[in-house]
């Protein structure tokens, strides 16, 4: 059995379990003030030329997206997302636990456009009884979206501007951010997220690192609330040194950097994945050019593939069709997908 | 410097570095449903005596004590906890976050007594108008408490006993459970203890875990809600093997096992500590028997010792007297204790 | 100006202002534990048919349901409620700020179907990972919901059947009850609502009252939970003698008691107001038989009667006509309706 | 049977139940955005001499507690308070349930004082790991206490200048702010305790109203959420006319409005009744000067007075005596207190 099923089922990249292991016996105060997490945050400051940000580190990524919600939101204000975004539907309403609503956007391909932002702040703020309804206080981004595809800097510096020229906050979950950014399909770079954004993080727990999600973000009211907000949703990691080692292995350097070499990788596995699909006259799903790719298959050809790559089926497409989900990671072996797209090209 | 601040300076037993290093590439399925989990569940429920038990795996100490919490009680019952404890002090309110009060009840050593327990239900339900007031539903105990003090097998069955028979849930925080069990002054074991509560945890960051607690729990209740708690209170690791993976090294084996021995190296040296004092003629605050020790300085005494060993100021004591806290864990050496111990004996 | 906008205008049947007025100064205690509402409880009982119902008295719509909600359900659950749905829509995210998700199923006519709801069920617990999404807990239902539509008796059997086989509560928000029960649509009696629902409550601020809504529930979970969650949610009126007078003067006889007359006299004049646009071929949005009726009238038409009895603006229909709302009430004089009608013949 | 257990056991004075009757025809729009309530809205700021005030208003006290708590605090600050205050003890932890501790500090007479609040405050900035414990971002005082004291201008005004100096919210809760501006031990007025607060509140309920509680506030931040906040606190009530009527009929006119005759009734009367245990050599627990008289009581003086006046017990005193307390409202008659007077003085 080759897993394809995740891009979080092996360990970390080698290079981090080696500087675990040699920093293992040094002394370092807790919760993210020691060195290793000053020298981190500097690195990331540095890939995203703003030296005033914020970045704390965390362990996952519900816990990042609650945190951050929690920590800018009124009471009375909640979050727009597109439907299948994953605090919508992945965090057993983690947000709203925090007494957050997720004011959901229909979307076709998993993204949210300015135009909707714009009508759904419009339709609030229209509203002579405003104050029945939730206040959209912030504007939640997968990027990648859940389904791989990404934003165009048009795109974001569109839906951005919409944003602070009206009081709303954008929020970029960069779960998988590397594998973003590394696509043939990426036109920004780490420093226009950070210049868009009022806050994203970089996700290292499946680009590489153990686990681990560092959070940028800008403004007095982050400054102010954040790590209070980190130890008040039991975020506050103990041995904090663990998240600042993991993130200076993946990010020192430049262009270079690790993170970067890793998530290049798996973006290539996958276009292989997709060619192989495409070339045997399967269709994909949506035009991923990230580290996710979704055939759709017949049951005939799921059974010749699913046992052997467990790939995860994804939804329905037809009474005779599903859709499924591919993945690469940083660790994916390129004798793996070579076999992978040998018995693709076999399939019924 | 030589720290003696925390338990939790360093990183993790190097066994547990190389078992990481070794399964490193393995491919395994996520959120704690993989084989190392299940191997360390199956530990832990031999060393408890008892099969039935629940076993999951989350990352702290705040966050397991959140969603245990919130995963046992109504939305208006509260939970009984002394006035220093960690739920009550130290998690900037997460309990509260969580919707629920903490019944903060005085205490002078760091412990609740089942007398006090039971006056405060008592007070509850013999009040007319009790639905004023939030129902108690749970007692949170921890053991050993923050200042090290340990509850008897007497007194933790009087608890029990008091508890069960009045519908109320019994928690035990185990951060340090470990300095508990192998001090000289603890008279019960594991099994004990998962035949007094309804839930407990196992703390592995303070004893020798990169990271993780282990909680135990018994009951329907838990077993329906848990799993779906720990993932709204975005506690579910990814990467889950790398807490069964730790628990598993760390608890494998009986009474000889990696954890216990570790344990028992710092009571020792902590003992050590308590002796160098003592012998000095320096008075202890509090008769601790486990890994941290609290002795009464004054301010000379502070400024000879406080730079180069880093113990925690504490509380104030009197107008010319402090307490601070030195800790030992897992990792601390003999020759730095030693060194701190002869240092001890020249003190002004 | 005659105000059609609302069901909330005006202020109580003199009959309850007399009966206020009447027992003034007589001394009661407080929080509902009065003989008025004690009298009021047998009554509702008595139209139940089951002497072992819970009933409270609540002030408003949005406080009963998420007192109800918040009562019920674990915190990992949801309310499953059409998209439409008042607990979705406009209360602020009320529910979410109790941390409990609105699981909103889309509607075409505001209404939910046993089928929808199963799905919605069996999606949740064939998901090998559903404790990574909010469990469905509960089924609220709006009878008649915001657009005035009922469901029929066989429909709220289906749908309890399901509900009451699969763990899920079932809840009825009855904010304009009297109304439906006595339309023509209407095929149930408040005895069967109190045999399907777990939980219903029988709306008295829009149908005669000052204020109050009257919570019936059974199950032990609420018996015990339901008095702390009022007071909990800042329902817990001082002098709770207010609705329980209210409740009796509304209910107090049988089939011919007040609360019945005053609603079928609404739902008659509605009907009169629907003959009159039909008449005149102007079509309705929804067949509603409430007291509650959405004409689609031109840009032209509502130009000559919105200032005069000013409907709500409801939603736009396309790009030349648009919904509006007429209201009746228990206070609705006939003459009004009467000159309402000559003017809907005369409309453009 | 004459009960002094409450002042919340008659309805409301006449004026009010005539002013309720007489508009009750009226045809008025909903939510607290009617003519009445703007009427009221500009007799209060009349009375505190400042028109930039907001003025909302809320059906009952453990209501406005909590909605403004959650319409000020950050998510991760709580509120200090006296530990006897309501919000404490009284409210089921209501102010638990919107996510905020109650900083609870020891208070000997049932107020706080200026010293403690900052080092309540300084306590926490003091701390270096301070984003480990809740932030203070608030200050409650009832006023009068649950005793039945007041504050002092001169009191108030050191706590307010502490608070402002220092980023905190002071919010005074008034549900019998009446009996305490009209006590003889009282040295400020409306105005001073609307330029001294960021928010209070005039309560109705036990001073003359059915109900009712009339917050005032200033401040960006309560201008724009609070009612968002009452909405999603479930506190909005449809016909808020109720509300304006009730205080317009209380507050209008000037210092001889009715709510101050109403409270000044209630104050003579019990001073009448402290007088006549003081003359029978009966100590009082604590000097108060408003609407709650608490004498100590041996069990035979309890059993001879307690069925006929229904006082409510209040708490023990020692082994052979308890505290009671007598409760005079704007509904007492003078002959009633006559009676009990004559009682007193034939106790055992």
């Amino acid at each position: 059995m080759i897993r394809f099923d995740s891009d979080y089922i092996e360990g970390a990249h080698p290079n981090i379990i080696e500087a675990l292991a040699k920093s293992n016996f040094e002394q370092h105060i807790g919760y993210g003030c020691d060195e290793y997490c000053e020298q981190a945050r500097n690195t990331i400051r540095r890939h995203c030329n703003d030296n005033s940000l914020g970045v704390q580190f965390l362990v996952g990524g519900t816990q990042a997206n609650v945190t951050v919600i929690d920590a800018l939101l009124h009471s009375y204000q909640g979050v727009i997302s597109a439907d299948s975004g994953h605090i919508n539907v992945h965090e057993t309403g983690a947000p709203e636990a925090t007494g957050h609503k997720v004011i959901a956007l229909p979307s076709e391909d998993g993204r949210l456009t300015a135009k909707q932002i714009a009508e759904c702040y419009n339709d609030h703020w229209n509203d002579q009884s405003h104050e029945h309804t939730v206040q959209p206080g912030m504007v939640y981004l997968s990027c990648p979206a859940e389904n791989g595809l990404l934003y165009s800097k048009a795109e974001l510096t569109e839906i951005s501007e919409f944003c602070h020229s009206h009081g709303l906050y954008l929020f970029v979950d960069g779960a998988r951010l590397g594998y973003g950014l590394q696509s043939d399909a990426c036109d920004f770079t780490l420093a226009d997220l950070a210049r868009l954004c009022d806050v994203f993080y970089i996700g290292g727990t499946k680009v590489g690192a153990l686990f681990g999600e560092a959070v940028v973000f800008k403004g007095e009211e982050m400054h102010r609330s954040f790590r209070y907000a980190i130890k008040q949703h039991g975020g506050m990691l103990a041995k904090g040194r663990l998240l600042g080692i993991q993130f200076e292995e993946l990010l020192k350097g430049g262009e270079d950097c690790l993170y970067f070499k890793l998530a290049r990788h798996a973006d290539i596995l996958a276009a292989k994945i997709r060619n192989a699909f495409e070339n045997k006259g399967i269709p994909m799903w949506i035009p991923s050019q990230t580290n996710m790719q979704f055939p759709i298959l017949t049951k005939k050809q799921q059974q010749a593939i699913m046992q052997k790559y467990v790939p995860e089926f994804w939804c329905k497409y037809d009474d005779t069709h599903d859709v499924v989900r591919f993945c690469t990671s940083w660790a994916t072996r390129e004798e793996a997908v070579d076999e992978l797209c040998k018995d693709i090209e076999r399939l019924p």
